[in-house]
């Protein structure tokens, strides 16, 4: 995938250029949705996304009727483009404007020929309210250029990304098997559960359909990106798209592909854990011996959502009551008298007490891992999250975003 | 109340001087619950609560089976106290030491002569792992010059409390009926839900049973601590006691009484909410036209609980979006793009889009007050909270606590 930075607004393209058009999205499930939000999923649910634009510099939500139209006519200046790109179809005239609107026979699968403006998923990320004629105009006039800068570099996927984010995030799969998966995660304030706040784009060449892609993206978002909690805090504008192309004509095993899904999510959720912003440590809290996967997320979350063990942390103070005081709060199936808690390696609470002495625990590292064990059964998970700093305070409250 | 400050470790002792011993205790749902937690929810089950002590430099919580007998020894060295000061009953020949253990026939109402060990409440805060032998001895060796400095000095109950707090929280309401309730909080960092965080004493010369008492106690705990939030986290170490002499042999109205004492705990709530650490704004989210009262209170806390608004309100930033965004994440009956959000009596959203000028509104005063309207019903509910500032980052960062 070609990543290309230029200084101009951020704008993002990604295009499938087939021969397929099958695709999977997964939406915020804040129900404050923005208006590409609302345009994607019906783009989504036609079946036949061909294209991805992303923007920056507004959410574009809670912009009433007006933003609506600002993301509609998005999509039609990416279909305009791609149609002038690809040059009149064979026995199908001249490129023309794409008719609006996403109202369109359900359908999957092949599509050549004029592309419609309802087979552009939109995403936008920025301050909630803004969505003016000025954002409009900013947009839809920067995306002939961005169409004319598209560029291949690998079999996945055609794109070019206009950027200020400070760390690009990627993460790429070539399989043994002929099919390869590549993705790009662009994110950084809101990080939350229920996808933690960013926009994903996963392009693969693998051929499979709607369907199998639905469920590979679902349990690997299940895993990933919802188990990623920074702020606590949950984005109106989420979106995790994958599109496959089915240009390595293989027929990817599901489980197999289900599998690299989850690692390549896994990896774009540990890059954007790291690029929290203002953060100084990147917590880990793996909790184990939990009665189910749910309980062991609940108890997981329970700690990444607290802010005096966030606070703690920052201190490089390995507070374990806090984290006792956290899990407390849950429903999960333990005995909070039965639970050990270890930070960094060391085991400072043991069967509800302290155990080893707290000085042979060293917090100052970046990456912080706590290990929560419950002893009610054995099941697992991890919750990503951050210290609270004061950068966080900061940039949170210094700045309208 | 007579309240005294010496200077020395925080212990205090409020007894109830009957004739009457009913008594009424909230605790913590945190299932991770201090030693004194468990001594006191037997006291309170064995229905003749006679007194309360209270100690901060230590939450005495996961210090196992050494910190539960530190509390009984705490009880039992009160009890003595108590039996000193008042000499021989008659009859009955010389105070002598209490039996340990709290088990014991339930009851209430009327108990004279000896006091038992299992009759008196005990209460910690602190640092959750405290609780050693040095800890053991502060306090036992504390409490006869405590009791020895039990004044009255009106007619709700005798009390000496040493403390450290930055301010004295109380809360009077002088009956025309003839019946009086006094209260005290203390309480300073963790404060969430589910009795935000602090330990409270109220007394009253009404004259009630245990049954009238809890209803009274619980109906107003669930609309005043149970909605202070300032920043999410919920202790171990909560107890809110209501203790009963019946001095003024005025038997209560128990709508009247109620009512007075939900009025008494609103006021300490939100002193308390006035003293949290660190605030720089005392913030009141009041929620109207909700489906329910819960799906009110729902939304208050979505709001109260969230990073990214509190850090705004830091900001003096009236972030409305932001307001939107987390009361998206709830499950309350409502349309969010129909919601109105006012900062400070200024309208900024109406019908999920931008109303009256940003800069209209003015949040650099302390208090703070956030207007939501779900337009889906008639119920109504305020939760208070604070802002996320660098000094609660500090204080919750730089000591252990």
């Amino acid at each position: 995938m070609g990543l290309k930075s230029t200084g101009k607004p951020d704008l993002a393209l990604v295009v499938n250029d087939g021969p397929h058009r099958a695709s999977a999205v997964v939406f915020t499930s804040n129900r404050a949705q923005a208006n590409p939000i609302l345009w994607s999923r019906k783009v989504a649910a036609q079946g036949t996304a061909r294209a991805i634009v992303l923007n920056s510099g507004g959410a574009n939500c809670f912009t009433g009727e007006f933003g609506y139209e600002t993301t509609r006519l998005t999509a039609e200046a990416v279909a305009q483009a791609l149609n002038a790109e690809a040059g009149p179809p064979a026995g199908r005239g001249a490129a023309a404007a794409s008719a609006g609107g996403a109202e369109a026979a359900a359908g999957g699968g092949t599509s050549a020929g004029v592309v419609q403006a309802n087979e552009i998923l939109v995403c936008s990320t920025g301050l909630i309210g803004t969505g003016d004629q000025r954002f409009r105009d900013k947009i839809v006039h920067g995306i002939p250029q961005l169409a004319a800068a598209l560029s291949s570099d690998d079999t996945t996927a055609a794109a070019a990304i206009l950027t200020t984010d400070s760390v690009e995030k990627t993460a790429t799969h070539v399989s043994d098997s002929g099919w390869t998966i590549g993705a790009i995660a662009k994110g950084a304030g809101m990080l939350a559960p229920g996808l933690a706040t960013m926009l994903v784009v996963i392009t693969t060449d693998a051929v499979l359909d709607n369907d199998a892609l639905d469920r590979a993206l679902r349990a690997a978002t299940a895993t990933s990106f919802d188990r990623l909690d920074s702020d606590g805090c949950m984005s109106t504008n989420d979106q995790v798209t994958l599109m496959s192309s089915g240009a390595s004509e293989v027929a990817a095993d599901e489980a197999e592909f289900a599998e690299a899904l989850a690692a390549v999510c896994d990896s774009l959720a540990a890059q954007l854990q790291a690029d929290a912003e203002g953060a100084s440590h990147d917590i880990d809290i793996e909790v184990r011996g939990a009665a189910s996967v749910e309980d062991a997320v609940e108890v997981g979350r329970s700690v990444a959502r607290n802010n005096l063990f966030k606070a703690a942390i920052f201190g490089n103070d390995p507070n374990w009551g806090r984290v006792l005081a956290a899990i407390g709060t849950t429903r999960a199936d333990f005995d909070p008298y039965a639970a050990d808690v270890s930070f960094n390696g060391v085991r400072l609470c043991h069967a509800g007490g302290p155990d080893r002495p707290v000085d042979e625990c060293d917090l100052t590292p970046r990456r912080t891992h706590v290990l929560i064990e419950l002893f009610a059964g054995e099941h697992t998970a991890t919750v990503r999250t951050n210290d609270l700093t004061h950068d966080y305070v900061h940039e949170n409250s210094a700045y309208s975003s």
